[in-house]
């Protein structure tokens, strides 16, 4: 089965998720400057979204190189991935106008924890479905960085009715640590490219 | 005639049509987690939507992979389907407040039923272009599951004035059974490839 | 210049369009069954009007089939016919609840109309890229059809003051016609594949 | 790293932001054609956004053309070109309605020259990556045009508070200019077709 089809409509899912975020800016009723300042808070936390989104567009993008099948069981694991990632407009516009309340930015953070467990299940079931000694096991490795991020995510849920502000900071690291793309996925593709 | 645009055009009408059921999730006004509270019914139902539009995505994803030639009437029965997908965020939007009244959970049904119906007429469309000793013919075969799944929406439907909550279980049985991807194409692949 | 970008812009411009036309079909605010009616006439609207959309996809895609050169001129036709299909929600919004109101019936038929000629614009830049000899030019011919429609779109307008409802029926009566695909491209292609 | 995916991305995400901003084309509540007069200045901004909107998606297309090699950088180059193109619906939406105020005005132009930046941005990574002889390089070469627009929005952007319509005189202008689709990479690949 070929992997295209998987790739076109997980481009589209995204490319429509990152772009009705921006519904969730409503422009303001009145004209003059002044009238943009609620817009701020909702303008970075849309900074913020389109950043994830785009995080797991390019490290997507960059696992889908190293796959060479895709069975049934990684199309709805596929699917699992993208359902976390459609709330992601929805935990944004919660999110927006409330920045510093613990319970829209808790719920930030568990859309985004059940995105990263997501991924890391797309990850270990095309792992498995390719062997230990295959390019994307060694691509994949330990996935320490995967790791911490959940890690992450469940400190700032957790620390989120206290120092709700913390967990957006928190929130903010993990998109700054995954900002560089996976270099792990390049080393192993680019050897291949010089041989 | 190619059936690559075909299925990007349906590519990109499915990944809109399951990304933009998430708007009718809106955010709640408050920021306590008690404000989330009314989301939890219309979450469930834009999760079973979701597994819903998904499932047809994979079952025609299958299906296109044993298809050879497309004509002007494939094109049309697969508009057809994509229209009554396209009818589910609103079916689902309605049904999500409206969890156990039957007039909501009637409609849903016969989104469904209209969206199944359009499935079978496309399968049989295409089994006729291909005749029926053609890979495309022995995968469908008596689509047992397919004939399955429209008489149980029917009984929902009909079930729905007297006991809506029944149909709604009777929705999420379907899903749960196609949940699993169409084996019977696979399994006319999987020989192939080995050959 | 390849064609394939330009087929999957257009997929995906018109795949957004067909689907968000379904946005302003509001679910009601009534749980009951009665409350579905003032939804009917704007679902016949989305109807009539997922109709037209899929019409200009079936024959872009049988046109683009005949295509071989693609320049800038034919990329900024394409793009004005994708602006007059991007209209088409907002007039089929308009005419939803009013469907025997003469401006709404006017504005629609005024989009029909200038997504028409749009087609015919682009249709006659290619025609001319390629040459009176040539494939695209055999399958275009004298174009009836389209100017037909164009003379009924004008009609409908005219009428539309008076009438309004006679504007709608020729409304429709232009989507039965084009309901039928392209046979004229289909011809050219035909003999081809056989030869 | 191939660069289909990169396009097919951008095309998704582009084909989302043209058509969405249609949605804050809102029908109006009445049925009269005077009714529709306070959407003409909407329309007009949708009209300029589409054709800035398109001629990025036209230009993207001619770059793409010449680009060779796709990186991480690359794809971050992108994601912010992006990025700024999505603000273009909330921007059009604030302007649509305030189409002689200063600060409308000016959002709208910082919104262009955040596009124009960024734009330059990914032209000049992609520059950096093939050499100062590549196709790529003399297709840019000095980049007047794009330099020049970039002046023109900080111009419109100073002159906003005191002439508003000065400013969107000169976006008028800029998008005139730019209609004319990019020659420089036409007459790169021209030649090569020909050798």
């Amino acid at each position: 089965m070929s992997r295209g089809r998987l790739e076109a409509f997980s481009d589209g899912v995204i490319a429509v998720v990152i772009t009705i975020m921006v519904l969730s800016l409503h422009p303001p009723a009145g004209s003059s400057l002044h009238d943009l300042r609620p817009l701020v808070p909702k303008l970075l936390v849309y900074l913020l979204s389109f950043v994830f989104v785009a995080i797991y567009w390019v490290n997507h993008h960059h696992l889908m190189q190293v796959v060479e099948r895709v069975n049934g069981l990684t199309l709805w694991a596929n699917a699992h991935l993208l359902f976390w990632l459609s709330l992601t407009p929805v935990a944004a516009a919660w999110l927006g106008p409330h920045l510093g309340d613990s319970a829209p930015v808790a719920t930030y953070g568990v859309v985004l924890l059940g995105t990263g467990i997501a991924y890391g299940i797309l990850t270990r079931i095309l792992v498995a479905a390719h062997g230990p000694d295959s390019r994307i096991a060694m691509a994949v490795g330990r996935d320490a960085k995967g790791n911490l991020s959940l890690v992450t995510y469940v400190v700032a849920i957790a620390v989120a009715p206290v120092v709700p502000w913390l967990s957006v900071g928190l929130y903010v690291a993990v998109a700054l640590v995954w900002f560089i793309p996976d270099r792990r996925i390049e080393h192993v593709l680019t050897p291949r490219s010089d041989s």
